[in-house]
């Protein structure tokens, strides 16, 4: 470190991060020991953080192994989850444990398209159907803008939704292996220019909150957003007895009462106990935006009672998530993807369905517990 | 470490993280290097993780400082942000920056409390009727078995909705600077062995999707979870122009045709840019659950051009945050709340009032610059 | 009718219908013969409708006799239907037939209060904070304001929901038996009236749609509006089998796949097969609002099967209802209101309960008829 | 009458009508005079009731004439309205008068589909996805199937939403100027009994509450329901001023803190004052269901201040109706479907946009009034 900067430094180098992190001690009073020592180079962090003052510790834990059979992710897998809320990997792990014993979990993707959806301004109605006339005769010439902003995706569907003088175009772009948020943007701004060009409509904004990202909508509840992913499992009658100490019935009738019928009462969007736990401590092990959990947090978890055998199910409508780009780049989160063979080209459908899973997992243990009203006491015992 | 026990280990101690590792290696075939490489002594996670085999490093930045006037955050900040997403601390730090030019924001805490909703299982209607005439006689021996249960919380308010053989009660708790989710679990437990031996109604569940935990419900974006916060700001018309390039009825403009309009036409639970992102990376840095950036996600972002001034208000319904506790006992977050003054006791709501801010500052950042067009351009500058 | 003013003509007697008629049959080219031939006199109309040219005359039938045991509706009943929907009535009929021979069904209201939701422009967050406190301050004051305005109503609730530059106040009054949308407006009014003369805050809209009136609002299904009724039945095994032709068990499945998890699939506010059927063709008979039928769309419907015997519940959340007022100051509607034992004073609880049993009788119907298999071919037989 | 065969006769002529309003009279008490007297015989009816006693009457009013630029509705129309609420109908005409003298409303259609959903139970994952393949090879069996039940309507679009032993399908049908329920109910039976032949899944309901008819669901809001009509209107700044007593600014602030921000902070599907008011109305006086209101509550409206002019815009989601069978067989409906010029083949979609256009009205005049604080004093002087 040269020469002193302080907050005002915009570097990436080591040097730069403790210029910055001194500089903050100085401002706020505070020691910052623990987050100085972390174990990767501050520069391979450049496309993923300004302003470095150091790194947060999440406790890794994994759960596991658990059995999928899945349209890509076969096998046995250790699911690695950083939390630091006591109680949820041991959780998640029983719930695994349950699984494995019981053959394993089935999981599929349906649909994978990331979203972006501009709100144009138009001049009024006639206007609006004009615009909307043309993008859909020139669909070719768009296709092509987007491939001119990049090589890993392409422009898959145009959805329109006109309102008057607001026209929202929902763009479903594949992006290969990549979550694809950036890319999707750059490519729908490409198409905006198109048509504000062709058609005199105006960009109001490339994201007019019907992609929808990191907001609860319905939008992709239904229409989902990324990949919608189902994984299920039968769980055997004596296993939901000496493994789960509860009954399929008793199980069938908590994910009633409380994740349908509670959910309905409280206008909630989804149906489950806890999926975005589950969501966020492998979003955060492996390097994915942990804002998009909520994308997961629509999970709908149904079980049934098949005489005696506990069939459950989750359908997760929205899992965001990417096997290169973003925080995958990153050395810890390399490592995570690299325990479940997720790392690099080819994965993104594979990680959908172990984050399937894992969620299935964790709603499977949680209402075995909350039918045995065990809950608070396991928290008493593990947790915070 | 004196015996391998590999991943069946199930202790605390950093012998025991490095035994659970290797196995974790020879059953995948990852290597695990940089997880292994953090700055804290394993046994201090023991109440927040199980199976820890290491840390996940997420690099930490810094946004500010932002100045505040707030009920309980006065001053000027600067606020820890642990993300991967290129782009988001500077765009934050933009936001903080013309507000403190600004003035300053201005922020408040309307309502503070912990909820669980457990839903009990009775006999039928008149049964029903019975057990909520029960629990309004009994309000004072039901607070009484809470305060068996805990020092810090108290039982504040019961919300009854019966539905037949349901009867859900949503509790709310004070719990202090805890967040408290824990404490209200153990609570409602309480509460509900007395209801059930009074009464013969069973708990089915101690949270039957009232409370709602982790999920987009809308009964928090209306009565609110945890705390309550409104945060806004002025920006003068010359500082529109000269910093954020753009004016205030354009901002405002965008502000109605995404957020507002958008939200209303993608079913989406309240409306904004982006308030998970900022949420997600103040939550993961002090140590919050991560789970809970939901109640984030369905704020609720107002624009007005005030004679050319741009005028910005967040409504965030449901900040469910704490300064002791849970994830906060950790080295690398303790730090993260020391930056901002916000460890330990007394503290709870001067941070939801700095996770508020930060939220403004990041929605007027990003909104400003999709009215000018700029998001796309920004992320290919600096992002992922 | 001396002198002829046509479409401009704004009486209300006998003639100036007449010659109104004419006038727009002149207009539209159109014969208007059968909408004249209706019996009551015009006047006494003055207060429901403007610009009257006759009346639409909508079959009525009768379902039942129901068996009620009510907080109010206690008896037989034969309820009042008004529908064009051809095997509507027949499918109530038989719920009714159902639930009577198994005993009748049980109803309770609870909560019982109109809303209306002003929303004030503060000058921003401390203003706004001020306004609250002065209005918590001032309730008593703020009640006399609302006596002012009616015997009949007084205001039992302010709930406050601050969002900087917005202060929406949610009233709740007691209306006595009239619906009561009118009066709570003008006591609204009244209201906002005090508040902006004591605070400077200023009423934009006297209705800021959190109240929420005919508007499908999660606010109403959790807090209610108007009343909000429980109904319930329990069908023996026998007579399921014999007068439904169906089982418990797949009734209760036909409501879980269809009501719980498709409602949750689409994204609906409350699940249910046709609560608005009912609620619609009884609202329509008894001078309700039909608008007003929305309250009742969001029903929750839930079946269980209890050892064979099948349990059915239906909550309603919004039963905005009078019987003193508004439509049921007209013939027609009057005489359905005595069919039921509900004209006038002292009678709005009782049209409730009877309300949310006609739904629960639709309800258990339909289900049936779809477990069967039958719902297309009822239609065939008899519908349109 | 020869027999008196009371509650039980089943018959459709007037002397059934009698016999059995005798018995009502006789078991409730209640003289039903006023509701024998209408204008119409009885067995044209037949389809649309069972058990008839009589006849409802509303009191039938019209508002305009408005002047509308359609894709379909072309020229000056008095818009029929059946209401009892006072004040209504005088509020549309003074919108309708506004629009007209600013050059009237231009509407078009977006969609026009009928939806039926059912639901089927597969055997579990992997059985869903063959259900869902066989659907995919055989779209033209499936459409033949459906030709078979109709010669007006045919498959048009199938969504399938898989949950492992839940899957939906989402049929869309062109059902030609039928509203299409019943049509759209009978096709899917006949979809359903391909499918479970060939596959082995079971239909548990015909409609699996993804269609969805009758309920407040987010998928109808987003990918529409019947036709999806979208109709404006420019009110100069003059019109603004003396007609409504109001600005454009503040019609225009009005809409956004009532429509859009307390429609976000109350949870609703849609944004609009009162458009269930407009539709009931409309619905009523020609037939339609009006259950089926609920798709119109859920309109958007928005405004905006043009440079003193006012622009406002409603978008409608669902507008389910039909201008052929169900209650239009019936005579006053006719009538009034004639004054629109709306009454058999090829009017549908006429229809739809006059509703559209009503709505626009009403919106505009309620969002004037409240603009001017004149809500509360409009009804004490005009209505209930």
């Amino acid at each position: 470190m040269s020469e002193r900067k302080g907050l005002k430094n915009r570097g990436y180098e080591a040097e730069d991060v403790e210029d910055r992190r001194s500089a903050v001690e100085e401002f706020t009073g505070a020691k910052m020991t623990t987050v100085s020592k972390f174990g990767f180079e501050p520069p391979c962090a450049s496309k993923n953080i300004e302003n470095m003052i150091g790194a947060t510790q999440i406790p890794l834990g994994f759960a596991g192994p658990v059995h999928i059979d899945g349209g890509d992710a076969k096998g046995d897998f250790l699911v690695p989850l950083a939390t630091t809320e006591g109680a949820l990997v041991a959780s998640i792990s029983r719930g695994m444990s349950v699984i494995t014993k019981s053959g394993g979990a089935k999981a599929r993707i349906f649909g994978d398209a990331m979203t972006r959806a501009p709100v144009l301004r138009t001049k009024g109605l006639e206007h609006c159907i004009e615009v909307m006339r043309w993008v859909d005769e020139n669909e070719g010439l768009l296709k092509k803008a987007v491939a001119g902003t990049t090589s890993h995706g392409s422009l898959v569907r145009i959805e329109k939704f006109p309102d008057g003088r607001n026209l929202y175009l929902r763009l479903s772009f594949s992006t290969g292996d990549a979550m694809g948020m950036n890319m999707a943007t750059i490519a729908s701004e490409a198409v905006c220019r198109e048509i504000e060009e062709a058609t005199g409509a105006t960009m109001v904004s490339v994201s007019g909150n019907m992609c929808s990202d990191k907001k609860p909508a319905a939008i992709n509840l239904i229409e989902g957003r990324g990949k919608t992913a189902v994984a299920e499992a039968l769980i055997p009658k004596d296993l939901v007895e000496s493994s789960l100490h509860a009954t399929a019935a008793s199980i069938a009738e908590t994910n009633i009462r409380k994740n349908l019928v509670g959910s309905i009462m409280s206008g909630t969007l989804g149906a489950n106990a806890h999926a975005a736990n589950m969501a966020a401590a492998l979003y955060i092990a492996t390097g994915q935006d942990p804002a998009q959990v909520i994308g997961c947090s629509m999970t709908l978890t149904t079980c049934e009672d098949l005489d005696g055998d506990l069939y459950i199910c989750v359908r997760v409508p929205a899992i965001e998530v990417g096997t290169v780009g973003g925080g995958t780049r990153l050395p810890c989160q390399r490592e995570a993807l690299e325990m479940i063979g997720c790392l690099g080209d080819g994965k993104a459908r594979r990680l959908a369905e172990i984050v399937a899973v894992t969620i299935l997992a964790g709603e499977l243990s949680t209402l075995a517990a909350q039918a045995a009203g065990q809950l608070g006491s396991a928290h008493a015992a593990l947790g915070r």
